[in-house]
């Protein structure tokens, strides 16, 4: 499964004619792997602007991971969420048929499901056009405005969604998230955690695993608190989260997303990413300059000791 | 232009099989045109679901209203926004090939445009793509949280997208309103209100055309309003707002949102509207009876003179 | 009543030795009756900052402008709100003792009133103390986070609050607002407008007077716009609020708050009002140039035909 | 220090006549030492309704806690935080005088500061007028909408604020929270985590106290957290969080607050709190039965070995 180990949310490659970029996929899985030590996907997602995509883009993309990862990665997850039901069942159906190792949706977030009964509803639509492989919910409020509880949406959805296995939880609201480990970590739900700069308080309440956008160049560092925080060593742990704390607290002030998150991935691991695609606007050349030194001033993130 | 008359946010039809029901289009539109007076229709808009249709579907139902309307109806604006930018253009080169009166686009709102200059290139592409018909911009902050002020948009917006001809205003900002009627409306910009429960405060700041769903069912009396502004007869114009604002606030406190909307229509017009898309659920029986009985109890906004 | 006249928010003079200054306040009624056409004041409310003063000072404040208003004022109602309810009590006590015309009190918004039965409890209290003068109710949502629905609390409330006379409404919520004016205005209720910058929206749907920060240098202005409106000459009420809404649109891109008006009062007035008290901190020298240079530009709201 | 124990924030006791109870403070003080382990006091903070009382109340009720607390509690940290800047000063002096531990300060939120600088300026004219005692920012952005960035406001305060010693923390912000742990805490300020149902994450990034609602009634099983954190007994600290969190979370679903908190401390401590002031209303009876019944169902909270 995910556990102990940081997933990646990962970057949609395109050229300057805009055109998406499958030639670099296959390179962007070894530099994962190799470079990072991270071999679960999630694929479509927020960091990868997967709602920016075309339906014919999306499936395009999922077809390159997985063939790309075959053999390298363990888990290919296709995130196939839409605002358009019909549209997430085709992509739903279409990861299914490719071979992924399982899907995830995202909560519809134009019309928002007011309650956990609409919401179950609308995520089983998805599930079962791939009934063979398990299905996560993205949970990410923060984007969305949909705050179900997941502790409530927990209870008993093996019963409406049998595929259902787990929830990538981007919100920071660690009392539910802490009150899903105490009660389904038993039922083998993943609950991986996606907000990296409190990972550590995820950790401390039983977090098994992580998918954040972090993990494609710092997936190295992250793996290294897994592993501390696994021996006990919290002091290590610590000295890790707050490096990456330091990090991100930095980009934060200077106004950081996805854009900023694809440039920093194109200057550390020299794969072009390219730009991100509108409403977003490339990083600035200030921002990728300033970044790039602050990382450069915590050597103790990217530099590990030769095996 | 749609001055003076308020036009209508259209309801899709569905069936009970949830495919969208295209046959009755014709009848929709008779009703719109015999009973409420209304001449003017936005397509797959909010209440018409829009963005919870495929793109498929998208297309089949502003064909549908294009041909349904013609020689009945004066405008036919389709709606093509759409969170993914090669899909709004996909979508917005194919109302023009339909012969659509005008096309029109909500702000991407998963990655929000930080600033003027993000809205405005996203919109050029979108527009763009169909350079002979006239473009809005369809502002909605409360469900897109897109608050780019339209005084600053329309600064110069005629150089970046020839064809912008206007903006459905769906927000109670009234000084920003008020603003952009002062400055702009020499330039012919078309100002159309989006807020029904408060009409006729757009009005006295100079609005001259509306889009909204209570237009489906309540046209008759809105224009009714409109003709008492236009007349000068201003206690007549307040009862009409007062009234549809006592409905208004009646359902609000009900829970009242596009599901709601379809049923009345449904009940109202005799014509089956279906029922609504995940994750959005039917209005319940309860709802539909007390919505009805509170219509019934206000005849001054449905029964009119023979004329 | 404070009816087709707007009355005025005003300024707490102070020295820079921090204390309040009483002696300017003589000259300021002369110049709100003389050179704005104001004669109804609301003293201690948020341009006059009276959350940040003690009750020694409030009282003191309050005191000064009952006797300066004598025979000069015709209403002058006393802002007695607080977060403490005893505190809320000896103000309104003391309101009544020194001869106000009326009192008014803003909900409680540290703990706040989580539905109308504690937002009455609360105001009952209050209003009690002072039980021969008139209550307002200071409807401020936007600062308190208090949402409560105007048209409910309205709804039996001179049961529970005999003296209760009205409010000052200050939220853009004009549908509540509307519902209000067509239910409650047979009742004597008065409904005091609050934005300034949509005050013309309010009046479209009946407002009668208005309570706002920039009566205290605009209130000849806004009078004018008053007496267009009540004359059925839309097309100068339509041009009164646009130039006002002209001039706050600018500040308000600038940052506008209480301190920016105070330095505008005394740019305009020559009346010294003082710094304002922390944490606001005073206008910036750039900002009063720009204000006042916007202003310059605006002749039509600043100068009037001799009579 | 306040190191390694909960710390509490405490119960106003009111009898029927709405007058503050002075009386019962001297066995409130036993009780928390007694049965909960809890030897600091944060008095007439948000449980303890302080903005809710007049000044003078605030002032009796900050006598009473330091002369019980004498010999039994080792800090009684008085909150003098106010909307006015004058009230706040002279509950600091007096603060000072009587002999408390040190004193505390909300930041003012009516008129918010709108950066460091405002804030500090505030929070520096409080903490003179009590300059041998240390001072504690209270940080409560859920409350009070100021959500300036606790690392910034940390950088140079000691130049501004000489008896700065530290912060309560009262916000999820787990980032801000880590990166003042891992820069600040060499200069040992402490900073005292708030948010109680997810303070074992707080201590996972390094809080070495806490200050809270619940410490009234569940001290003991928090000091038991902080006990088996500091063994490295994780699997246990990680059963008290979850217990905690079980029967917060219930209770949050039933509606949560202050007046419910005293009515619950009430009930388990036997001691009369009374009922809350105006715009809070008492809890329930079907609430106090609830979380009553929640509470037995985990005695694994509420018993102890005996030593």
């Amino acid at each position: 499964m995910l556990s102990t180990k940081g997933s990646v949310s990962r970057e949609v490659t395109r050229l300057r004619s805009r055109k998406i970029n499958l030639s670099v996929i296959g390179q962007y899985v070894d530099y994962l792997v190799d470079k990072q030590g991270v071999k679960n996907v999630f694929v479509n997602g927020t960091t990868g602007e997967g709602l920016a995509l075309s339906s014919q883009e999306r499936k395009q993309l999922a077809e390159e991971w997985v063939n790309q990862g075959k053999k390298k990665l363990e888990h290919v997850i296709i995130h196939v969420g839409a605002l358009s039901l019909p549209e997430s069942k085709e992509l739903a159906r279409h990861a299914a048929e490719i071979g992924a190792s399982g899907i995830s949706a995202i909560a519809p977030f134009f019309f928002k499901p007011t309650n956990k009964g609409a919401l179950v509803a609308f995520l089983r639509e998805v599930a079962s056009e791939a009934p063979h492989i398990p299905f996560y919910y993205y949970h990410i409020p923060p984007l969305t405005g949909v705050k179900i509880c997941i502790e409530d949406l927990l209870d008993g959805i093996k019963k409406q969604i049998p595929t259902f296995q787990g929830v990538k939880y981007s919100d920071t609201d660690l009392l539910d998230f802490a009150q899903c480990m105490d009660k389904y970590n038993k039922e083998q739900f993943l609950l991986l955690y996606g907000v990296d700069e409190q990972l550590l308080s995820a950790l401390a309440v039983g977090a098994t695993g992580a998918v954040g956008s972090t993990y494609n160049y710092l997936g190295q560092a992250n793996n290294m608190m897994f592993q501390a925080y696994a021996n006990q060593d919290f002091a290590l742990a610590r000295k890790y989260q707050f490096c990456i704390g330091e990090f991100l607290s930095f980009v934060f002030k200077l106004g950081f997303g996805v854009a900023q998150t694809k440039a920093i991935m194109t200057s550390l691991s020299g794969i072009p990413m390219g730009p991100p695609r509108l409403p977003l606007m490339s990083a600035s050349e200030e921002f990728i300059t300033k970044a790039k030194a602050k990382l450069d001033s915590l050597p103790f993130l990217t530099t590990y000791p030769a095996k």
